[in-house]
């Protein structure tokens, strides 16, 4: 049981304890979530129900306080119909948890969000510390008034997740998550329901819902931040493979016999590029003389990052310009190959690595068009996602709100 | 219109006219395919429907002939149920064209072959030809007495397929099928609706229904015959790609600026390994002295095939060995990509050059093993496929009962 007060999260109030009883509603909550407030008429568009049935479906879910109504429709002939909305106090919190940072989001019941912290942060401290910086977090954003409490919680970790459970699984990067059970965990703390997804796949929902992906049924979502992960998504939901660890791109073997990887193999993609590669690269090529920008902040921060290899790409540096290219290559020939074996309508570049633009971009493009065949690229998309930082949280306010919004 | 006789097909006897009705016809019909004849009563558990609605919808059945009585049931303490079945009469066509061979069978309406024949064929010489011995295969199985007529036939090509309208799309091996109307000009010449997909996935639902995945959801099929192709199944169901070419990945790049392939690219899996590169590589071997065993056969023969390396490699010749085991490997350095991509719960390896059997198999599976990450192979299991030729026409007159149980 949480320590914290009696409502179970530092007096927060969860307003959402009901949920939908069938299928019926809990199509009526997705159509309200996805597309706003809207008549009674226009919703009966939209679902399989007579005139009467959705009448008894809408009330029902008006008792609940799920839904409430919204004003007059516009006319559309006849008597005019209420619109309906879903619940304006209800609150979604969404956290993204990567290798290095966090954010943490309030969202309304249409996933908007409503307001955002970030933070930088170790994985590697281990869920307990981690754990207190999102708590902490999430009590700002509910201190700023924007939430009285949270209806439900997701929750995104750099690694595999074993979904059912919400627990992570022998996460390479995160010493100390191995079956800990962060979906119980917060869930106590937080007094609220929480669902875990690993972060890549978390990207892929939030661009799906509000991003460059709208449109999309089936597409890769590939996540280039310390390491590089995909999220793969087929007839328009997460697919996470037969143990949680689908999308585990960055251990696809570039090079036969190729430079050492953190993973024990050789030649891996995350052994050649990823943010915690390209710092690495860019600090060689500063120790060793090749750029004088590079080796400039080097001596003044004492380690280099990603951002540090993009604003000298920016200010025409060739050596990092040389490195984002390279790195852009080795994860081009890559996504070429899921490319021709998954034969995707679109894919979305995203992480944090995307500061580094349309450089990456291009020697990504260049690589897949050059190596998939025709038949698989003719039609295909590759670009950078729109939500930025935001794709991770709002992501994991959509998985929630999923679960929530259906039958218990 | 057929140019035959009235029936549509060389007086071939069609008797499934109908189609089921609705959603708990077509289950009802799925039930009785996969498990055999079974009684109302345990039917009625497998089905969410009432027991009078239950017998509604297997009258109707009965009334539409698709359905017969099949004697009584093995008492459970009441009344003794009756039995149902499919009618033994219907009967499916199921045609498997490869590269180099066609394959046809005819199958029950529970998709058990009842006969096959197979031939030599070039799939270059185009549709017309190649749709002659089909044909021709066809009236042979029917006037070998095994049936009447054929109710729906299923078509296996070796390219990709623009499912829909079952029309092949730029086959890189198949000059003069892009664009032919094989659906529409198979239905007209047999009499029957007709569905058409790739060779790779119709293997794969062949070893589903019967074979070696049978209680796998999400898996992968690898064909390696001439060239190399994958069948996806996500969640039960085949995945064909936003234009139709999932699975081609036989143009993965293995080995950057490497070998030529008739793609155009270099350094693809196909100019490594399949059937067309191993005979090529085998002719070399024997042409530079590498193999006396694989010399005699070019020798005799005037060229050399993948069936000539596996009999070599039988004998114990090493050659032929050790390019059995670098094809295998070739290949599993693309598989372990997409394990680590795709985390199957199983990979099935079949195709003509299974013939090389356990050698090929250990190199697939040394190379996955070795390469792809513990969390996605620690209960991967990598085995051969269990139908052999009869993976293709299974596959395919599953393909076209899933289209006729389905509700029209």
């Amino acid at each position: 049981m949480s320590v914290y007060a009696e409502d179970g999260w530092r007096g927060g109030v969860r307003r959402m304890t009901a949920r939908p009883a069938n299928a019926h509603q809990a199509r009526l909550l997705h159509l309200l979530r996805d597309q706003g407030p809207n008549s009674r008429a226009q919703l009966g568009d939209q679902v399989d129900l007579s005139r009467s049935k959705l009448a008894v479906e809408v009330d029902r879910l008006l008792e609940t306080g799920l839904v409430v109504a919204d004003g007059l429709a516009a006319s559309r002939g006849g008597r005019r119909s209420h619109n309906i909305r879903l619940a304006p106090t209800l609150r979604f919190l969404g956290v993204d948890i990567g290798a290095t940072s966090v954010d943490v989001a309030v969202t309304n019941a249409e996933l908007e969000v409503l307001g955002h912290l970030t933070q930088p942060m170790d994985v590697r401290e281990g869920p307990v510390a981690v754990f207190e910086q999102v708590l902490a977090l999430a009590a700002k954003l509910k201190d700023s008034g924007l939430a009285e409490g949270f209806d439900g919680a997701g929750i995104g970790v750099p690694g595999p997740v074993r979904f059912p459970e919400g627990v992570p699984v022998a996460p390479p990067i995160m010493p100390g998550w191995d079956g800990f059970p962060v979906r119980e965990a917060l869930s106590q703390e937080l007094g609220c329901p929480v669902m875990v997804d690993n972060d890549v796949n978390l990207m892929a929902l939030g661009e799906q819902h509000a991003g460059v992906a709208r449109t999309s049924q089936d597409f890769l979502c590939v996540k280039i931040g310390t390491g590089i992960g995909c999220g793969i998504v087929v007839g328009g939901a997460v697919y996470r493979g037969t143990t949680g660890s689908a999308g585990d791109i960055g251990h696809i073997q570039v090079e036969p016999d190729g430079r050492r990887c953190a993973c024990g193999n050789a030649g891996c993609l995350e052994a050649y590029f990823g943010g915690a590669a390209l710092a690495r690269d860019a600090e060689d090529a500063a120790r060793e003389g090749r750029s004088a920008a590079l080796a400039d902040r080097l001596a003044a921060a004492g380690a280099l990052t990603a951002s540090d290899v993009s604003v000298a790409a920016s200010a025409g540096d060739a050596t990092a310009l040389e490195l984002i290219k390279a790195g852009g290559t080795r994860t081009g020939q890559v996504i070429a190959g899921l490319v021709s074996f998954f034969n995707p309508g679109l894919v979305v570049i995203g992480g944090g690595v995307t500061g580094l633009g349309h450089t990456l971009l291009a020697a990504i493009r260049t690589q897949v068009y050059h190596q998939s065949l025709p038949l698989a690229t003719g039609n295909l998309p590759i670009v950078l996602g729109e939500l930025g930082p935001l794709a991770g949280v709002t992501g994991a306010a959509r998985l929630i709100s999923d679960h929530l919004f259906s039958p218990a």
